[in-house]
């Protein structure tokens, strides 16, 4: 078997050198980011029972929780929530197979409990939230879970990777997961974080929102004070990724003399008003990046075994970090892999390796590499499955 | 005011000349489409009740509608549904104003259940549906309403779009089009279609996932019939956007002789399995497109007033569109606009145009020209809020 | 077999005798009683598609529906509804027979449906409620179904039933139906009635509250005058039960010089802030009689086959209806029947019958009458199933 | 004003001696108990947070929670629950108060969890129970809450009581209350039991269900043994409320042989099949009994203040109990109290005392002593009223 890899140079500017750049990050805390790991957290669940029970990953997806936000009354030194967030998980499983029945449900509420507590340490789980779970019957064929067959693709669909990430990329990623280090100090910090980047030539701008925790902060003052803190932090924290001049914001919005600013009882804009949905938040790579190809498709929630939405992202992210650390003389790589359904999913339809060579660099001699690596990473999809069971690969 | 807009040229090779584009739709049908759809509808219905009693839009968002599959037993000439699909209408919008109480939940229902005959002429929506609604309470605030001023950015995000459409663009759009004027002539086509296309140099080969509704297949034969006949004309039909070679496939995964086929009660797979979601579908413009800058920004359901994610990607598109079509000698033009929140949503942090020049022409010669439209479009947001109110402007 | 029927003298001054007597019954539209007619509709719905499929009716139990009250707005001549009727159809059923899947959630939604069109002729089914099915999973034994032999009792419980009706429970009980017809003439007239009879030696007093609808009522004068006939009709129609003097009033809460008035938009009270329950409401005669023993098993919902708390409540006030009768010199007869569970429902634990005879009448020459006539009926069983089937015995 | 209390002899045979009585008692782990707890739970969490807010209690009525049963796959030395319990709090509450929000759904979920902790020890609340609330909005009138008027009747309806306790009650009851006793050296007690006793003459047959937790026990012997334990334990203790002859019967649908026995995971068969709604149980006695005149207004979950269906349930039975211990001369002693909608609480419409005098007593001798001190309880609602807010009254 041969498979289609197709390796072209992509005739563009690398996006480092263009103008203008927009880059997301949503924090683990943000609605949308809870969603999602929500979704994953189960999937992680049901593969490892499925594991323990029967030595296979049987079928499910539950990549459609929805969140639907509270109502609270924030207040310096602690206020309260008023009416609970509602979460529905929904998505399918299979319930029963060889005859025995998996408590699927009572897995998910488990297993969403345990994310819950640790993407939003200020959170009552067990008062502030409404649980709820419609999760639908799957069904897993025998010979399928234990053929010897590559699993077939669920679906006609694609996944999208990109390799190297670019300063603005990395200061925005990085920004959110050294707040989340920071809150150590500084316990006021909220999970529910939203790092926007925009770089225009060598200015790069960030707009941070992040909601502050009521019952840390004593006063209007000590609000302000934390606020530069924070902010003095983050630029010091970006220098090291980037040359170029970085400024930042903090909760633009606030307006501090009529005493309107972004405090929360639990760490999260879900509290009050904010919904939060799979799927709509960070890409695969922690990301959101209007100036790269992205994929549409959630990956969190989804099965490891054929969901080509799900391997097919992750596994080219993998394969672009890899061809542009190890190929020499790439500035940019881009991965698109699309599934036909019903096919292997080791045999894609297609998958396209897109490749802006270093200045000088002749596509040609990246080819080769960059074909070696992907057609590698595509007969060990096994591994990436591995590394998904065991935690090893974040999705969002 | 002098508005933040950018003009840059982008140095890459137009996507029409690229190797491999990867282009999808999914019909008004598909779960995620129809979520799309119940979220939009609901925001013109309440958008409408708003200006009919107060002349004004109120706060609002409805941009998290949830479908949890049903169960379905399709059977040649007609199954039945085992279990209704559950739909959670979510988001929130203004109960009370000056006083006065608005229906909100009375009008979202109505309206989705508009939307739902529209959408799934072949759906019982008395019988098959459960249709829940949890929708929290909005606040408007009396002085933003009525105030003279341009609304505020209600975030920092932002939209994008792009012109003009490329030829695997338009006929996979159009396929899924035309075949809802097909259905007239062929009942048995369900609503719930999934175009993928994917062109490879200058072969398009179009996968087509289209749930065909069983009371209109008396069996295998008229299946197989009408599958090669939907082939055929799309086909044929595919032709007046391009002279390159055009493949199509539908339902790849069925498998005749085990009477394993796509075909399903409603004419959407919402019936058994599949759960639908807002904004994990078609980008605003109708389209999937990850060769193309896309916004993660829903756009269904959000309110038109200043909600920038809503706003900025439709206003992108629009004038995009007619940056391509009036500025001579352009190949390709992107836009992104990003907003700063509490800004007045007219003076976004940055509206950035990246032009790809047709071969020979400066990028100096067309500044001023996307410019001056990008700014009349940033000066017209209300006339872009009128189409809104009036449906003219498609989201999905 | 001989069954444990034992007929006692029951020493008691008859109650048309005492001198107070309490008397209720909550009418078609009163929120209970809609959950009662939810809960039974869907029973007999699902016996006749058991019937139609298999010949037999399997297990199930719905006798657990919930009415969520809504909110409205009432004004005259015709106010709205805010917030819908939320609907809980709960309880369990076969889903799966002989390998058949019975949609058993789409036949209790449609069965729901037209009960509440039915029920309450005011109430938009389509726009005014979310109904909302969490039924779960039931068994049936294929021995149990097809065995010839007769079913076991579910549970120990018992039913109870008594004969003849007082003067106040005629009274009370045929108010609320005649009410039902004055509505042909009189259409603000809602199904939501609740007649309270307090008899006090030989003065009968009635309150009744019944929701006036709002569209059918211009103003003030039109309600108060509406109110006034319906009263005197009332007053005149209790005479033909009765030679006691009867005095009647309607919504006595009513202040019409504050504006106050009982009107609805949909003629009941569950659109604003009155839930219901099954069970919650009359007995299976359609009473509520704090003078006289009664039962709390719910009637409504569940099954007829084994269901003894449904079986015995009907059979004991069928029977006692016919001892009361057919023996003469019988003043009242009290009957209780006690299942065992696991036992065959036609050999009762015990079968209690007790009788307060006629003067003079000694209970010797009455035990033999009642005990053949109730030993026909535990022998009658499926005679008893069929008019449940067929819809001939009212429930609530 | 002069209370319209009638005190009438009632001509009948003391229950006692009559031959044949039915008693029920539902523990406090039957799913209908359960819902009664909660809903009582969370009103009195109310009460004690207006209490302590603004110094009264505000309208609510939280008496319509539903428990939807879950699915369990019981086995001995422990199974586990495949589905989660769906428990539903409904009602009203006031929201907002003097401009303030109280937390109402947020109240109602801690002290649903509380209750169901304290209820079924071995639940786990965290997994095994789905949660969901859905309280409406409640008003209260300013004037109502501060005036110095006695609350006026929330409805026209009735309460019931009576005393003293026959033998067969006394037995029931606490066959019930010394189970949970014994659960302390017993462990797999499960706290959902359902005593039905049976008085035929002089014979009292106690039928016991009780579902014993399955991780206290080994095996089928194990089982059989502790059966045999609880049996003749409940046998012994019932002597001391009878001379009469006790017999006592568990789990009599077990087929040890077919390994068919009543065990469950939790304690409770709401776990599997059961479901339970509030009302549908015990009288506010504790008791259901069909030989007894009794009401069906749920006196779980009403507020204290001005729902009649709750106050003249609880002060029926307490002035019952005073009666019949204070004034000398009477065998049995039934009240019943109606209210009319809009008058004075403390003012019903009548207030009927009925008492079986001993033989040989004048009633005239009685009607003092009964009158004055159902007048007493009447003009001491408050009283009555802060006895439940410290719970020192049991309502189920």
């Amino acid at each position: 078997m041969k498979r289609n890899i197709k390796v072209e140079r992509l005739n563009q500017r690398p996006l480092e050198q263009q103008e203008i750049e927009l880059v997301e990050r949503k924090g683990i805390g943000h609605p949308d980011s809870v969603a999602d790991g929500l979704a994953e957290s189960i999937s992680r669940a049901l593969c490892q029972e499925y594991l323990d029970r029967f030595g296979a990953v049987l079928h499910h997806n539950t990549d459609k929780t929805q969140i639907v936000a509270g109502r609270s009354k924030p207040a310096f030194g602690g206020g309260e929530v008023i009416c609970p967030l509602y979460i529905l998980l929904t998505g399918r499983a299979t319930r029963v197979f060889k005859e025995e029945e998996i408590p699927v449900d009572t897995i998910a509420i488990k297993a969403a409990r345990k994310l819950l507590v640790e993407s939003l340490s200020n959170l009552d789980v067990n008062n502030h939230v409404i649980l709820d779970a419609k999760i639908g019957m799957g069904s897993s064929d025998l010979r399928d879970v234990f053929g010897r067959k590559v699993p077939s693709a669920n679906d006609t669909s694609f996944g999208v990777g990109y390799a190297p990430l670019s300063q603005t990329e990395n200061i925005v990623y990085n920004t959110e997961r050294e707040l989340m280090n920071l809150k150590k100090s500084i316990p006021a910090i909220g999970e529910d974080i939203k790092v926007m980047g925009m770089r225009q030539g060598d200015e790069i701008n960030l707009t941070i929102a992040c909601a502050l925790v009521d019952r840390y902060v004593a006063n209007m003052k000590e609000y302000a004070d934390t606020k530069r803190e924070i902010v003095e932090h983050v630029i010091d924290f970006a220098k090291q990724f980037t040359s170029r001049r970085v400024f930042a914001q903090m909760n633009v919005a606030d307006n501090i003399e009529e005493g309107s600013v972004y405090i929360t009882v639990t760490g999260t804009s879900a509290e009050m008003g904010d919904d939060g949905a799979v799927g709509r938040g960070n890409r695969a790579n922690g990301l959101i990046t209007p100036n790269r190809p992205m994929s549409l498709e959630a990956t969190c929630g989804k099965n490891p075994i054929n969901h080509v939405g799900k391997i097919y992202n992750l596994l080219s992210i993998e394969a672009a970090k890899q061809i542009a650390a190890e190929v020499q003389g790439i500035e940019e790589v881009y991965i698109k892999i699309l599934s036909q359904i019903g096919k292997p999913i080791d045999e894609p339809h297609i998958a396209s390796v897109q490749i802006v060579p270093k200045e000088g660099v002749d596509i040609k001699s990246l080819q080769d590499g960059a074909t070696e690596i992907l057609d590698e990473w595509l007969g060990s999809i096994p591994k990436l499955q591995q590394m998904l069971f065991r935690g090893e690969l974040s999705t969002y």
